[in-house]
């Protein structure tokens, strides 16, 4: 069998079916989508893609699979989800994701009408497979699907130990090696081994560690807001369809940016980014921040805009969602009986409080107004001192 | 300056007194010393010692005076403390450690004594360092003695990347190079700078992660307890003086544990150690047991024995103290005010109970006698199912 | 002081000019140059960007001036030259660099005219530094130019182990800790400290493994001779002038090819590459062959397509120069004189014929043709079986 | 499968004959017996031991056998002899394996004697395997044998990445992922894939640098000369017998060397170690020298001794063995054709020449002498200056 060379698994078997569906546009386009878009702005050898990635998860779904003795015809289906399963992302990964939400309604890990029109879906026919079971294990269906997206699954096994090789940031190295071997299915379900409970919540740590200092870094939020706002008038300002947009690369993006939102678009490309006017927790905004809707939110944008005096589009507002904590479904095995992680760990609860903790509306502006929408988005956003 | 290559720090540069330290017989004792004493049958990797680790200590303690800007005279005697903070341990470190407090009333951390009439006292005093300040240092007193031995200290910064490195088990490796650099001396205290809950955090829960799976493992503790009254027969039974006992490094231990007391030495030496006959956690066991003193445990021991129809010998019976979570107190500096970790922090008060949580009575014996001996201990100590 | 975490150095402290420089727009161009260019369609992990390599080569540069004791004004042009060194490079690195030199006669470490109109030059200005002197050490001029530039220059240092770092081939993962130690000047020369002859060895040594796995992978080699090819085609049948072309970044000439020369740059961006039709040694081409120049080549690639029958665009020979080996130029003190290694180490010469074993004559064609192709490149080139 | 945590490996996958063999006295012996054995006293944290190694070594011999494709029974012999090959080991391994020699006659990869009266080979004979044929399998016999003891065997592999992760060098990280997919059996012999000359090169540079900084440092090579005098005292002197001496583990010899040749036993367990009187290369000592016998140096000691006015046991002259490279005996398959490494390769002649050049004499007294021995060491043995 063939194998890659990766610099987190070092060599990554190969299977046929794998070898063939690397070839396809639609994982060598996953070649041009970083794995962690704008975190690079402050992690600089943050570069790795969702194709190496895709690789990884592959990889550990594999070993997963071994360890737990699945079937050839269902391990291959799960196989190929897990090399897919990124597919769908549009350019610049999570960071677009709202902008393609809220024009088709659809999530990332919805591949289905992808793979019925592609090359990737092609070749999985070719080779007897059956494009709904893979896109139904990249949604997260069935027990085998918890494997490729669900509480415990090996896309965050690869993507935690990944993000901390190559931004040096140690804290999401997890013991991956442990958490493939322990993995049980039982009732249905996919579940970590007796004696396990705190290998489930390293991995809850590790990823809540990473918020702080990596994922969630004020930095590549302010930037993920600026992409988002300017892909918004992207769509809006040109012919671009958002069709054609979803499947753009990294680059592409970049481009049309630079081309046709030049303000935001350079500013991107050469890091000269906005900067916090405001920064508030959840316990310095009234309570209906947190549940405005995206409509809400640019209507603020406009008002605090007219407040502070400036232009419209120099005023950006990011309310992230409540937080929520999903692996916190993961199931153990606990002295016989399958429980619920946040049953089983008191860690659980209080990461769940956390996350509540970090949580941080921001209002961007350009550095020369920030003083103004700062006094601007207090009263529009009636934040407390 | 001469640099010592080290497997966690690259190269240590080694001042003119650290060099002539190093080559103290004090010191030099450490390199027979492992760092994870019997933790090594459960990792084989694990066989590191106390003088690497004193390096990394060292290392760690210059690098945080150069970004606090610590003057050079009590810059000298923090780097000496730091290197000789571990001359103080007995044979097999922390598992003689009661062995010694029970014989001479003495903490592996006070070194005073020791000093004054060793060569590595000399070396000090050549140098126009005061023994008393490195001593008192090594005790964690004054600020600067945080950092040889406080919540923040970097011994335990060291031992956990270097465990992690040694074992393999990831969990330790902390951002030590940032922790070394957000450190603050603030009104007397050590602190950490703004923005930094999350970096305490990291430390504490690496450290509860390595607690779970290797310093508290079960073979370990079995064997550390096997050591423990192998030692008490040793000095009960030979004429080996306490003095000269905790003087001893491992070789010197185990070769004569083997000698005097075979039935246990040899055992410990060919890893054919006791079974857990009983491993109670604090809910399975009367509120009375975690408190049991010394005396009452070997009581206890002889009464499982008597009851179980074995060997005196061939019961021990191994109670942890309560939980306690020191790092709690650290302080941070939040919104401009200094504040304790748990203050600040929603995980440390669920570390707490996560400690609790992984409190264990053992009862171990040889592994024909388990059964009898479990249902003895049962008995005795009025186990719960 | 500041610091930048890197997957290689950790954290880089970063002095306030070069603070300053890293937001210009020379600097932040170099997020958008991929340090291995093609190499990343062998290697997938191979992501990481000039820019964290600059970072890194001023951090090894730093430590070995501090080593060096090299006065502040001399080390503060040092450091920015290393900062600065790579912001010659077109896009795609030394891939686009035959393109360049061939219109422009230019070579990338010749920046001064790019500073003396840049916003980098202005800093350096502002902060007192000599333009024209940090573009001479940019050059290798001078005895510290050698360090930024040279035999033991800081930039193949970085480059070695952060290569092997993120393709996970670990040849290149020098003893860079020891080398920056080691340098000394002597005589107006950077030479290695006595003993070391091992340590400038091991230098060459994981160079040249590293050539042979890595940079001259020929799955690289073919993407980059279709990028020469593509990129010549792009400013023959566009109106991109070549100075707008050596300032673009990566994405900007992909987007560029995939418009403009669509049959070349679409397959690049998909990995769609052309075969080897020939890949022959020094030993199965005629003498005249190494020597060939770029218009000679290209007549070669037309004769070929001739008498192949396929359009002239299908076929690229690609003859490397005449293999070298710029390090054996470095000094090492034995036996208290100064010596090229070349003259102390028997390895450098068996390095030179290793060179030479490496060297491959390239046909590439799509692979549809290669077989026709082959049989016409061996009849043009008087290829021997 | 059960699975062992590795520093090296990560989780090691352990068969049940494996196993069975772990817990035998012959296989726990190792943990007490250093890879590196005086090597520590230059590298500080060089602590790891013939347990972990052998691990290792029966891993990289698994995964290989996968990669080969071998069956079962002759697998099964492989992997006990992989795990199996280090036990005829005596205390401090190569640095008493001459003292055993010259007093058995036996070498360290002999165990079939030992074999047949321990419980690792009652383990083998219980499980079915014949110990001839693992004893011949250590040996190196056959072509399956080369796998374990032979110019490519894994043992090399895996002692060559450990030392480099245990001491911090990196010289030694080879691509041991690599070297265990590419062997092949051909014509009853192991050889590498087609294209594998450089990684075949590559395992011979990585010990040829190892060699320099690490396993012939000379003061390993004091502390191992002086191992040697005190070994040969403690046998002559005591009642030890050889067959005891060779069955002791570090510990053992080191307690027995203190308590029965404490005036070398002391030095070594507090570095207190001689210094170098004479280190002379090939070329300045006479041509006889390389070739004297033990008998002969032992007799140039005393007369050195006498010349310098010090006490016999304090000269001790340490004569290598003449360099040989037994790696240049690696086939690899060059353009079809079985080929031996040295024919392939440029830089095995040169290896072979670097060899000779780091080969030393070595003339060793404690501090004070040094002067006096020196000159009387360059008289008996007619060194050039």
């Amino acid at each position: 069998m063939n194998a890659i060379k990766d610099s987190v698994h070092d060599y990554i078997p190969v299977d046929p079916v794998a070898r063939a569906l690397l070839d396809t546009p639609e994982l060598q386009r996953l070649r041009h989508i970083k794995q962690l878009s704008t975190v690079r702005l402050v992690y600089p050898s943050a570069n790795h893609t969702r194709f190496e990635h895709s690789l990884g998860v592959y990889h550990l779904a594999s070993r997963a699979l071994d360890h737990l003795g699945v079937d050839d015809d269902r391990a291959a289906h799960v196989r190929a989800a897990a090399l897919l399963h990124d597919i769908g992302h549009g350019p610049y990964g999570h960071q677009t994701e709202e902008v393609i939400m809220r024009r088709t309604g659809d999530h990332h890990d919805e591949i289905g009408d992808l793979l019925s029109s592609s090359v990737a879906g092609d070749v999985l026919e070719q080779r007897g497979l059956d494009l709904e079971r893979v896109a139904g294990l990249v949604r997260g269906e069935g027990e085998l699907g918890q494997l490729v997206s669900g509480e415990l699954d090996v896309d965050r096994m690869d993507y935690l130990v990944r993000d901390a090789h190559h931004t040096g940031v140690p804290y999401g190295t997890i013991d991956h090696g442990r958490l493939v071997r322990v993995l049980r299915l039982r009732e249905g379900r996919l579940v970590l081994a007796p004696g396990n409970v705190q290998t489930a919540e390293s991995m809850l740590l590790a990823r809540s560690l990473m918020n702080g200092v990596l994922y969630r870094h004020h930095v590549s939020r302010i930037a993920g807001a600026m992409l988002d706002r300017a892909s918004e008038r992207l769509l809006d300002e040109t012919a671009l369809e958002i069709e054609e947009f979803r499947r753009m690369a990294d680059h592409d993006l970049l481009v049309a940016l630079c081309e046709s939102v030049p303000e935001l678009g350079r500013r991107i490309e050469r890091r000269d980014l906005y900067k916090r006017a405001a920064w508030a927790s959840l316990w310095e905004v009234p309570a209906w921040v947190p549940d405005l809707d995206y409509e809400d939110v640019r209507a603020a944008e406009r008002d605090i805009a007219d407040a502070a005096g400036v232009d419209a589009g120099e005023v950006i507002v990011d309310v992230p969602s409540r937080p929520t904590l999903k692996e916190s479904e993961t199931r153990v095995v606990v002295d016989g009986t399958i429980r619920r992680l946040e049953e089983a760990s008191e860690l659980v609860g209080a990461l769940r409080n956390t996350e509540r903790a970090q949580w941080r509306l921001g209002v961007y502006a350009p550095g020369a107004s920030t003083a103004d929408v700062r006094d601007a988005a207090a009263d529009v956003l009636e934040l407390s001192d």
